[in-house]
C-alpha cells in the first residue's frame, strides 16, 4: 500500500509524510522553504524560498527512484503576487519542457510563520515502478 | 467510467459527487462538518469538525470497499490556525503510519457558513479492484 | 512520460503546461477566463467566465482524446460567494451525472486580474489509452 518517503530528518510527531508512494503514483506534501531545523531559508524572498522547496523536492524524487521529468502537476499557494512571476526562473532551473500542469493562488495565510510559498505535486513514476 | 460513491442522503440539485471511483483511484470531495441536514456539527470547535469529517471520510471509504489505509494524500483549508495544531490528534485517531502526504493552507472563506476547515482527499485502493 | 495538452496559443515564456498527459491520467492546469489574447472574457460576471473556463477545457479534453465524461475531480478557486451558486447552472451545460468529485475554496487573491475564478481538474481517460 502507501510508502512513505522521508529523505531527511522527520519527527515522530508529524502525522503526515513529506510524500507517499503507490504503485507509481507520487503524491508530494505541500512543502515550504523549512530546513532540517524548521527555520524557513530566505526570509522575504519568494524565489529562494521556491528553490529551497525545489531542493527539498529534488531530494523526496530522488529517495522515490524519480526526478523533476516525473512531476505532472505543481500547485503553488502563495501570500504575495510581489515577485511572483519571477519564481518562473526557478521552475527553469529544476523542470525541461514539456512543463507540468500548474496552479498557484494567493491564500490568506500559511502554517509556517515567514512561508512566503508551499508547493505540493503528484509525480507519475515510470511504469516499471508499478 | 467515473462511479459516484455516495454513502448518505444526497440532493439531486447538487452537481458533484461526494467521492468518485474511476479505477483504484477514489477523490474525496472537499467536505465540511455538515451532518445530514446540512448543519455544521462542532460549530467554534476546528478539532469536532475535523473529527466528523474523517467520519464522513469513513462512510465513503466503507462504501467504496476502502479504508483510511488507502488515502494517500489530503488538503486541508481551514479559515483560522487557532487549535489546528490539535487536529493532528484527530489524524491519529483515523490514520496509522506511514502517514499520507497533506497540505494545510488558511483560505479567505469556506462556502459553508460556521465551517471552518474543509479537507479534500485522495486514494489509491488495492489494485485487485482495478 | 508526461505529454503536454496544448490546444490554442501558447507562449515559449510559460512554465507550465495547460494540461499534461502521463498514461491514463491528464492534469489540467488552473485555469482563469482568459481568451488568446490573455484577456478576461466575463469580467464581473463568475458564471459566464466560469463558462469560458469549461470551454477552454473542452479544447484541451477533445485535443487529448477524452471528454468531459473523464473528469474526476474539479477544484474551485473563487474571489467571492456572490454567485457562485449560480455556476451550478454552468456544470450542468458540461457535465452529466454521476457528477465529478469537487471541491470550492475562496482564496485571498488570483493571479490573472478580473479574474473571478480559476478551476483546475483531473481527469482519468480510458484503459484503452493507457
Amino acid at each position: 500500500m502507501r510508502e512513505a518517503i522521508i529523505p531527511g530528518r522527520w519527527s515522530e510527531r508529524m502525522t503526515f509524510s513529506p510524500a507517499v508512494r503507490v504503485g507509481n503514483l507520487l503524491f508530494i506534501s505541500g512543502a515550504t522553504a523549512t530546513d532540517d531545523d524548521r527555520q524557513i531559508v530566505g526570509v522575504g524572498d519568494i524565489v529562494a524560498q521556491t528553490r529551497h522547496i525545489f531542493r527539498k523536492f529534488a531530494a523526496i524524487l530522488t529517495a522515490a527512484g524519480a526526478s523533476f521529468d516525473h512531476i505532472v502537476e505543481t500547485t503553488d499557494y502563495f501570500l504575495t503576487l510581489a515577485d511572483y512571476d519571477k519564481t518562473a526562473v526557478v521552475r527553469r532551473e529544476f523542470f525541461r519542457p514539456p512543463y507540468p500542469a500548474a496552479t498557484g493562488v494567493q491564500v490568506a495565510a500559511l502554517i509556517r510563520p515567514d512561508a512566503l510559498i508551499e508547493i505540493k505535486a503528484i509525480a507519475v513514476l515510470d511504469a516499471l515502478r508499478v
